[in-house]
């Protein structure tokens, strides 16, 4: 019996998924905002898929993807039949800038984080610290950004409310998307801050559940993220350091992935598309933060039904 | 107006695609194999899908797929609506080990080869060189393998045959379906003998046609191929390096491509999984030789309706 490690290409593939080629301005908030939160407001135009220009955006060619077209370019959650089956693998979610390294430091300061992808649903949690962000920015009503710099100032006063009964929501884009589009009993939150504990962890309940493993980057609107991937590429190799490890194949798909943390990854980070808009829109510690390897031995675990991440 | 670069994944994917769980003896020549030649008298049981433990299958788990699924696992070149429509861009097709290698080694000797993904297609021709594999091993009644060293050995013999009004043809598995499972007009031929050539000719076309750039690594068999995609890689890296280059988007999405040849790829290539099979076929100066840069000027060009490759 071996575990085989796969990468997901279906939230970022230039070719099933990609772009619309918007001409309503009135869908302008589809770019990963799903309520009435109005992002345009605070952002540059450049994160508007609509003021970009229409060469440079990706369509679908292929015959029959139309419908695939129409849920990412909503950027809501698949749903139903359209989900994607990972039933039969252990599956680790990558968002590394930042739901990951947000969900994996809350997991320091208590043992379960709400996950919503709308605001309106944090207004079920009534007695409840609310974290958030939309287009990287934090939501105005909202206690804390989806900063885990932000986050880890307040630390005790978190901790002291969640212990006292409060309950900790994150409303993010991008990750709870992925979270919600898949299939699994045991989906993972991986960041670079706990790569060596979700590596183990998943790939004891690999092996205990005879399972493969999928990694899923959740990149940025359909854009490629190079931090999701190199988020990957960390876990992957503390897998393959596992002793007596029953990864035998598929090694030779994974090279590409292997390669991008052979050089100075850190900085490809730092200098990458979603590092560099954070940075501009003010938590350059947040990147800083989310490079830094195996600093918490937290797992994060999602439970799908009740929507909220716990430590295993 | 700017030129983008995109890798295509139709090829290799392990979510889109994959080896169907074949349970039926009676399918065993459809890996790669279209005629009634048998590879399973020739090849090592490792390279027969149907020997391969079930465990390390790759599914099909997202719905919808299934029609896919049908189509590569039967290793014939999409057809009508399922091609994929890359009429907006420039194609190039690449298959390291070993169409687009022998086809470059080829278009040295003389202008144009004629390609067929069947012996039976090869008929046509009765004045030919005929060459040609099945599971890399060299079709038996065939001149010559798919080897480009075997090839370079007779290339006056060759060449004088052809400026004689001899036809050149070659029969290969991977690179011929790939080449007829897209619809373009500008179909390139990749190898690593002519990187650069063949990066500055279809950039330049691109930018006079104001088309993309697709990359196609071939993969085998629905297995990943690394050298196809160093091969890529290499292509790309040529690309940005022309002065003045319009290739300013897109670049985070080609950091794990790239990767793969900022260290030791020969070697990487000499121990791939194709690397290795032909090294054990006897082809060991095949590899070596396919991972030899741009010691060809020459470009082939496919035409798609009379399926051969000219030299542009």
């Amino acid at each position: 019996m071996s575990v085989n490690i796969y990468i997901d290409h279906n939230f970022y593939d230039n070719n099933a998924y990609g772009y619309e080629n918007h001409s309503d301005n009135n869908k302008s908030d589809e770019c990963c905002v799903d309520d009435s939160y109005n992002p345009n407001s605070q952002i540059s135009s450049e994160d508007n898929v609509l003021n970009k220009n229409p060469n440079e955006l990706v369509y679908i060619t292929k015959s029959g993807d139309l419908t695939k077209l129409d849920h990412v370019s909503q950027y809501a959650p698949l749903s139903g039949d359209n989900r994607i089956d990972y039933s039969n693998y252990c599956a680790i979610v990558i968002d590394v800038l930042r739901a990951s390294t947000t969900i994996s430091t809350l997991l320091e300061l208590y043992d379960k984080v709400y996950i919503t992808d709308s605001i309106e649903k944090t207004m079920n949690f009534p007695n409840s610290i609310r974290m958030g962000e939309r287009n990287g920015i934090k939501i105005d009503e909202f206690d804390y950004g989806n900063s885990p710099v932000e986050i880890l100032k307040d630390k005790n006063k978190i901790t002291e409310f969640a212990k006292n009964g409060g309950n900790l929501v994150l409303t993010t884009t991008n990750g709870t998307r992925v979270l919600n589009s898949i299939i699994s009993d045991d989906i993972y939150m991986g960041s670079i801050n706990n790569a060596e504990a979700v590596a183990k962890e998943v790939y004891n309940t690999a092996v205990e559940k005879d399972k493969d493993i999928v990694l899923i980057p959740c990149h940025r609107c359909g854009d490629f993220a190079i931090e999701d991937y190199i988020g990957a590429a960390l876990i992957v190799e503390n897998i393959l350091k596992i002793p007596g490890n029953k990864i035998t194949k598929q090694l030779e798909q994974l090279i590409p992935l292997r390669s991008t943390i052979k050089f100075d990854w850190k900085n490809t980070i730092l200098n990458s598309k979603s590092g560099q808009g954070l940075r501009d829109k003010g938590y350059p510690y947040d990147v800083l933060y989310s490079v830094q390897e195996n600093i918490y031995d937290n797992v994060g675990k999602y439970n799908q039904k009740e929507n909220y991440v716990y430590r295993v």
